[in-house]
Formats: C-alpha cells, structure tokens, sequence
C-alpha cells in the first residue's frame, strides 16, 4: 500500500512514520506539510535517517496525494482536516482522520464543542469512528472515512462502555480523572510546554472545559442508551507519552459480581485490549511504547463505586497506532501488523 | 530553642534540618538516627555541609535528647514514634510527633487502620492535631504533644473542611483523587522507587486501601458533623515533591455562589494558605519549595459538583515545614519564623 | 535599599524577585518589561503572589528607574543592556549588569565573540567582573558598575583561576566539558527546549563555538600570566538547572600535591566556595538551590592530569546569586545577606 | 532457534526477551534467574505479559538449559557468567556472554581490573569480542563464545578506532568524557540510585577508576599498534537509558580533512553505525529505543583537536541488541533481524 500522511511534522505524523517503518505491507510515499515543506524527513527527525532519507516533506496538495497513495492519514488542525478528506475521498483516496473532524455522530454536538460550522456533514455520516474493539465489524472493504478516536476518550470509552453497555455501572456521577504526558500537546514552540515549566510540575488544566467531555459521552450515552454527562478533568504529567485515566463509577446494586465476565466478553480475544484481575493496577509503562491499553479496576463496597484505572500510549493507541490498527482492518490485514505488543517497560 | 530530631536520616528529617538552618529562633542539637549512629550528618546529606559541619548522628535515645532539647520531633516509623514521644514527655520535652500515632481521636480508628495497639493511648488525648489552620488555638505555652498531619491529608482537609463545615457540600461521594511525588515514599532502597522503575511512569497505588482515608475521614466527618465516607486514590508522580490532590463534591442546591465567601471566612488571613478565585487551578510548581497551600476550585452546574485543586509541598506544609509552623505556634513565634513564602516555580 | 530589575520577566529576572524577597535590606519596586508591561508580576509567576501582589512590570524606561531605584540589576540581550546600563549609571544608579557586554576587559574580544560592536566601551573600563571571590576587592562603594560573570565561567574559573595562577596546572590542553540545566536557555517559547524535545535527552552544542569560551579564556589568561586556549563544550542536561564543569588539565611535574593547599589558600574563607579532599565528587543536587560553589578534584598520574569537578546553580551563584553577592559586597553587607547556603539535595 | 537467557531478571535479561519478541527465529524457552525462580516472567514484567505469559523463571541450571536451547545468553555477574559459559558449552550450547568475563585478550590485565582470577583462561582464547562492525569476519558458524562488549566501550571503541586504525589522532593525551542512563547500573534496590537521588541530579562517578577504561585502552591498543592510556569519566544522567560520549583527541598534523574519508571507509555499509557530517552532533534521542551508534564530530584547528560526539542505547546497542546482532552474525541471517533499526526520537 502507498501511504501519504498529511500533518506529518506534527507528533502524530512522526509516529505514523516511525511505525510503518516497521510495517510490511506500508509505504510512506507522501509526507505532506505546509511549514516544512522542500525539507527532508531526516531534516526534522533525525531518528529516521536511514529508513527515509529521500523522503520529503512537501506542501500539501489533494491531487497529487491522491495521485501517489492508496491511503491517506489526515492529521490537520480541525475544519481543515475534514476539508482536505473530503477532497481526497473525491478523488478516490481512503482516508484516515485524526483530527476531531468526524469524530461525532451529532454535527451540532461537533459544531458547540469545536465552535466551527462543520465543512462536510454530508460526508460525517458515511464515516466509522475507529474505535476499533467496539466498531470492527463497521470499518469494511468499502470503507472510505475513518474518524480516529483522541487519546482521553480511547482511554476512557475502552474503559467504560462494556460495564455501561451491560448495565453494571450507573450513567450518572461518573468521574473521569485523567493524566496525559507532553506530547499531547503536540508539537509547538509554546513556553508553557518548555521543559523549565513543565518538568518537575503537575497541573490540571481545562477543568470542566475541556473538549473531549464531549465526545466521550456521546460514545458512552450510546453505550448507555440514555444520556450521560460525566465529569473529565485533564492533567499535565511531566512525562513524554501515556495516559492514564483513574475513573470513578456508582455501581449498579450488586452488579460488581459481574465486572469480571463483562470486560471478558467484550475483551478476551483483543490483540491490544487486556483487563487484569480485580485490584491489580497496570501502570504507565506497562504499555508506553505499544498499542495496548490495560485496564484494572477495584470494586469499593464501602462507597458503592468500582474504581477503574485504563492506561495506553497517547501517541500510539491514542492515535498512530490506532489509525494503523483501522488501516489493517479495512485491508483485512492481521491486525497487529507493525504494530508493537509490547510496552517499554524500561 | 534547642531542637532534637529523632529519625533524623529520613526525608522529613532532612528537611527538618535545611528549614531550620534558615530559622532564626533554632538550633539543631541532636539528631537522633539508629543506621547512622556515629557518621556525621553531611557524610549523608553533603548539602547541609558547611552549616551542620559538627553535628553528629547519634542512636536515639530519650534521656540524652531531653537532656540537650527543649523540643524534639520525632520522626520514627508508627508504634515506635508514640513510645519515644512519650518518654521525652515524660522527661519534660516537648514533643512534635511526624508519624501517625497521635492523629487520631478514635484509637480503635488508628488500630483499625495501623494494625497495631497503640502504645499510649492516654497521652493521645492530651495531643492537639498539628493542621495549623485548624487548631491553632488549641496549641498553647502548655501543649506537649502536637501529632503533625499526614501530608494527603493536609491537602485534602484544607481543601475540603471550610465547605463541610459551612455545609456547601454534602458529605456523601466526595472523591479525593490525589497525586504525590516519590519523596512521600520516604528514603529508602526499594526497587519499586528506583529512578528507571519510577521516571516516565505513573501509577494509582493502595486504590481503596491507603491509610490516610481513615485520617481524612474522621477530620471531614468532625467538619460535617457526619460520617464522612469517601474514595481516596493516591498516585505516584515522577516528580521529587509536591501533592495535588483534585477533589469532586456534590454541591448543595444553590451553595455554589458561597464557596468565595466561605473560603475568604477560614483562610483570609492565613499567611500559608491561598485561595484563587474560581477557575483559577494551581499548579504543583507554584508551591514546591514553599509552606503554601493553594487551593483553586470550579463549579461544574451540569453535573452539580465543585472539582477542587489543592497542592503542597508534601515535605513541607506536608511534613517538616508545618511541624515547624507548629513549634512556632507553640512558642507563640511569628508563626512564619524560618518557613519559605515562595515557591521554587522554577 | 530600593531594587530595580530591567528583564524581570526573564529566568534571571524571576530568581532575582524570588531571592530578594528574603532579603532584609533589600526592596523590589521596579520591574521592567517590555512584553508583559502592565502585567502584575504574580500573573506571570504565580509562586510570587503573596510577596509581590502589588509589583506591575512597566516597559523598561531608565529615567523611572532611576528615579525609584538606588541600584538596577539589568538583564536584557547583550547590546541592549549596555545602553540602558550607561543611561542609569548617568542618572547616579548604581548598576549590577548580568549580560555579556560588561564582562570582557578586551573590547575587541567582547566584538569579535557577540558579532556587534560594544555600545560603550568607555563604561566598560570602570566595570568590576563580579566574580565575587576572586575581585571581591576591587567592588567598593564608590563602584558604579558590576559586569556578572556568565554562569559557565563561574564554575569554569573559579576551578580553574588558583591552579593557573599558582602554576599546578598547564595553560596547554585545558578541557572543560560543561553540562547544563535548561534553565540557562532561559525563559523562552522554542521547540527545542520543549519538554518533548527536552525530557530523557542529553546533547552537546555550539561545539568549539560557544561565547563563553573567550570570556573563560581571558580571565584564565590573566592568572596564567600567558595566553589560554582551551576546548569548552556545553551539553544540555535533562535538568531544570546547575551546571556541572568536568575539567582536564595537564599537572606541571610533582605540582599535584600542591592542590589541596592552593585550594585551601584561595576558598579556605569562602562562604560560598567549597573545595572537597581529594577524589570526593560533588553532585549537582549539593548545590542546586543555593548560592555555593562546590569543587572537587582526583589526580591521574598515569596521565598526568588533574580532573576536578565544579558544581553550581547556574540562576544563583551562576547569575542572579552571585549579583546579590555583588551588592551585598558593594554595600558592605554582609555578603551572605539574603542567599541560601544549604543546597536542596532533595 | 531455541534461545536461553540466564541471568533474565536483570534489565539486559529484560531487554534481549522485549527484542526478541519481535525476531522471527528465536523463541526464548529457557529464562534463568535464582531470584525470581518459580515466578511467571510477567509478573516481574507486566509489559511481557501477552508475549511470555506461559514462560518461568527457573533456577539456573546449565543441564536443563542446555537441553532446551540451542543457544543462551548469560548475564551473571562477572566470575560466575563464565563458569555458567564453561559448562554450557560443555553441554554443546553456543554462548553469548555479557558479563565482562570474556571481554579481554590479556588475562592479568582482566584479572587487575576485576580482582579475581579468571574461570576459565584457556576458553578465553576461544572467544570473540563481538563488537560486530570491527570482529564481524571472526564470528563465523562454529564460533563457539561471544563475549559481549561493554556499554561504555562500544560507543568509545566505535567513535576511536577507525581515527587511531588510520593514524588520524595520536594515542596520547585522549579523553571521554561519557555519560549514562541510569539503567546502566541494572536492576537494584540502592538508595542511590533511587528516583529521589537521582531524579534533577547529575554527577560523575568512578573518575579515574571504571572498570571500562581498560577494555577500552585494550581495544584501542590494539587499533594504535601502540599502547593507549587514556582518561575516561563517566558520569550518570538522569534518564533510564542511552550513552552520549563526549571524546577529545590530539589531532596528527594535517590529518583532520581524512576523517571523513576514515569514517567512510569503516562505517559506510553499516546498518547501525552511522556518521555525521561534520558538525552535525547526534543527540541521545535520535538512537535511544534502537541498535543504532551514532556519531558527529568538529575539528577545532586552534586547539589541534577533534571532539567526537558518540550515542548509543546502553541496553541495545550497548548490551542486549548487539548481543542479538552478535547470534544473527554467528547464524548467517541477516545482522538486522529483529533489531529497531529507528530511535525513538519522542
């Protein structure tokens, strides 16, 4: 297959390329990017001397990406993003979206929350959100538009919805307490991200604002049949890459017995879905560096809550990763090809 | 004032040691260390060469710090603290204790959670519980006993007490979800705590089962004039210091236009605890280095909560920094006497 | 005394406004900026609020200044700071520069190095290079003008100056291989000094370039009595801050036992200066947070080299520090008025 | 190929099974450490789990593991890797050491640096120093014994040899001044290496006495034709992983303008070693997370030097991934099976 990715300078466009370096049936023929445009890939990110030296970055352009690729991953700033697919989808390309463009099924809950008209609704309704455990079976041979799930709500919606799905768990009250590295910020010259100001600190940020609320409980009302409205508070960790998501939840009366068979049957055959016995906390680092996420969770009768903890590689099963996983499934490929199983660990 | 520091090579030890080579009023007479009996204190810490050149570590022993002390802190593991305290009690010391044995009021609270008898019970009641904000006026000329609070819980009750106590929220779901850094581990050779297990990861730890609920919990349930009964998650952070704890409640119907009011009623005054108006969240950075508590909060009326941001230096207003607030209350000092105001940011 | 701080926005800036809060004689009523005038200062650097509520940055204006202040601390590019300097210094202030422009007594050196032509090179002659240990002599009351060495030559030379000029070592084949925090970038919005770009890395930089090199140099020359050209290479450490100078030197015959004794006559006396028996390493925690210089050595006769180990905090005894130190010595304060003397170590 | 690791526990043990997860030919069956003997190798490491689930840690055994394996890497401490080697080879096996028990030629110089007597000093003989670029011709099919260079001398060894091969630099007056990750140090519990200790510090250790410097001096002798006794400093970084070598040597006359040419002609076709042109300094981050060795170097015509700038990743290119390319060179596949041939960069 010919890859082009577009935003390639960004961290997700990085990440794509890093990864598919390692993918058998991939080729990144097209790295499109207005800033960095005449440079070589190795100009910017020296660690992929060697694997693609010859590759350019060049300003992007739908007609000649769609002219080199059979697939396009689109990681633009919202509003553009959605225009560049549309355009591409025209011209015969499959596109994968990590922007928010196609993110919801509500184009007024997309328009309130990103506080612009939406460019291509038409085109919205003909994509699957690649959350890829809960919509496999949607993304097919056919498929044109993937809508790549963020980072917090990956965490949170694989966290959450077989227990809302399978009524163990209350739609209301839940809390979303979640912690991401730098690197979901992006990559930016901006001094709150310096080193100075964010190693050694720890902050919430965005508290009651912040625009993912919106997208997870759209996925969870859905899961839920009815409407939830959550709380989700963000935080600042001073690491590079992985999100942890700590997540409160009123459990249905005796239905704590049940938490271990559901994510059972939602998850024992996921290649990057695993849930540890009850009170058996995975870390961080257990999957930085692969496209896992584990979840534990811990059952507190005193308060009626089960207390969840979900963790993934922002940058992999937040995005890159996860945006290769809906590629393999819509080329019917094994779907952990190039993809790494393994956290770092160390 | 001539001070003795028993347990004196651990963290709050070491702390103890740096404020109070700043604090006009103080001299650090004994140091009181079983392991390191007989080095001199810089061969540990060489930071504190050049002001504590002649101080020795000593084997504790109760009779030789009465002897050169008016005051000791004492800083042994729980059980062994209250024995020690209560010898130079009796031997005419005034005594700051750092561990948990005297902050309870309810002794079978503390067996309960301690998993041992308590030493001393008798002398517990004559104990005032060292949160300074709080209880300042019970701490007299003629107190002997102060139990300086735990660190989770200095940030948790001051951001937690004025709302309970003015009946702003309701004692029912409060969810504390807090995050500390590895300092708060104490000093010690522990795989777990070591730089390649700790650095770039981040984990829940002791979900549902970490000691300091039960201590919060009595101390809100006095504020609420009802049990009080929540969920507490303690992280651990990679960084060297500092607590943030965010903190969800159920606001009363229509109290959320008090929570200023009632925070500028408690805490105005206080030289160490600030409040930001709403919205306003602090971060870690602001306060390490410092004995400053800040508190920020956000009233979210869609899910009618109060998310609360409170963050200390644990070793400081966590530990070493209010046990000296403490003896300077006791002293009737300038309560501020030798305590840093500014926070390192950088 | 009243302060004036010209580049108080900058890191520099902020550690100054952080470090004379605790200074007794000292009080900051001007804060000149030009990209936060009107700001109030805690909006900026929150850890000041409660100290400095009422502190507006103004743009930068001498005659203001000069009317408020009786001594500027001025941190501002090279070129700039010597103009504002040379009109305060009109207007009767008293002037502590922490850029390069005062520091060279070789103005075509100062030219050559920062590639512009020196504003006031008749200023320049009545300066004092406020290397406080080594010129401490030479600050006196009627001294108007203070160039503050730069943070890489004040661990370089105070290391390097008494072996020189007491001919243990070789002015031939001197290394300094210098590792520094981020913090010495200073305060600025730069992809490369993200957190992401920052965080588990290390990199040398300006390789054979760096400006510090002649400022090294020429005070080097100078105790040699001879013409020094040495390698310096600055890397950049994963740190907030410190610097830590690994220097090599050739031994002149028989001279390496002559060090400990050559130390000891030129630091014996040193408040902030502290040299370690031989083969005792300092780290960069021993000095993080403080106003001390910390040095140690090891001798190699199989190579016949002396390596010594020099240790700072590149804000404090690197910058705003050591300009305290100056002040406090040109108002014959006590020079260790105001400036830590414990590192943090933790 | 049935693969066998004892010593597994350890951080090298950890890191060969994390690669080798990914290498289409090797299976680990055999997983040896006396620590953790009966424990399934996922419970140490979570990050295994999924990949090793079924596979435990037994007690090492050299009959047992010979069974099963076709080949082992050992990994104990120095003394007992080589008697472990001794005996399975004995038993048939193919060994891969990466103690440094068979590092040298010269026993007595061995036995000077590591203050034992060599197990095993006729084996020695049989065995190469797999540094692969300089020794590859040597590992041939029958190659019995790989003794696995150190960390520090790869990235030392690589960046020198070609320049003293080449008579490009003298053999005198060399420094390297090199600095580490922490996880260099292994898997341990030791307060010094302990987050608090080691997090925002950074210090140079065993100056003037590393073990390494002898294995360096040995090699590079052996490159000079003439004996080599240099200075090496490491120091340690706070980051988990990854070398940067800071080298200085004494420029032959005239010679710096073939040290492209020399680099060229040792390195051009090498999948993991990479050079620079001149001026361009890798960083740590362009080789951390690969088996990649980067190098960039500057001439500096004034001081008759060259600084050479060598990276690598501790536990890949210095430990676990070079033993790996060690056992593809000895089984004829190709070198880079299995290997992460791209940094992480991020």
């Amino acid at each position: 297959m010919k890859i082009g990715i577009i935003g390639a300078n960004g961290y997700t466009g990085y990440e794509l390329m890093r990864l598919l370096a390692n993918h058998p049936r991939a080729d990144v023929v097209y790295a499109g990017s207005r800033s960095m445009a005449g440079r070589k890939v190795p100009s910017l990110y020296p660690a992929l001397s060697g694997v693609y030296d010859e590759l350019r970055f060049e300003s992007p352009n739908a007609s000649v990406a769609a002219k080199k690729c059979d697939i396009v991953f689109t990681a633009l700033p919202h509003g553009l993003s959605a225009e560049m697919g549309a355009e591409l989808i025209k011209l015969g390309c499959k596109v994968i979206d990590l922007s928010a463009d196609f993110r919801y099924d509500s184009i007024p809950l997309f328009e309130k929350t990103y506080e612009i008209a939406h460019p291509c609704p038409g085109l919205n309704e003909q994509k699957v959100y690649g959350l890829c455990e809960l919509n496999r079976k949607k993304i097919v041979k056919s498929t044109k538009l993937v809508a790549n799930p963020g980072c917090y709500p990956t965490a949170s919606i694989l966290a959450l919805y077989p227990l809302l799905a399978e009524k163990v768990i209350s739609p209301d009250g839940i809390i979303i307490d979640a912690k991401s590295g730098a690197s979901g910020a992006g990559r930016k010259a901006d001094e709150a991200f310096s080193y100075c100001e964010s190693s050694s600190n720890f902050k919430a940020y965005a508290v009651t604002t912040h625009r993912h609320t919106s997208e997870i409980e759209e996925k969870l009302s859905a899961a839920a049949l009815s409407p939830v409205a959550l709380n989700f508070t963000p935080h600042l960790l001073p690491v590079k890459r992985g999100i942890l998501a700590t997540v409160y939840a009123n459990l249905v009366p005796a239905a704590e017995k049940r938490i271990a068979d559901v994510y059972k049957a939602f998850y024992e055959k996921e290649p990057f879905v695993k849930v540890n016995p009850e009170g058996e906390m995975p870390e961080l680092k257990f999957v930085v560096g692969s496209n896992i996420c584990r979840i534990g969770y811990k059952v507190d009768l005193r308060t009626k809550k089960v207390i969840i903890v979900s963790v993934i590689d922002n940058l992999i099963k937040g995005a890159s990763g996860q945006a290769i996983q809906n590629m393999n499934i819509m080329y019917s490929l094994d779907e952990r090809m190039g993809l790494p199983a393994v956290g770092n660990q160390l």
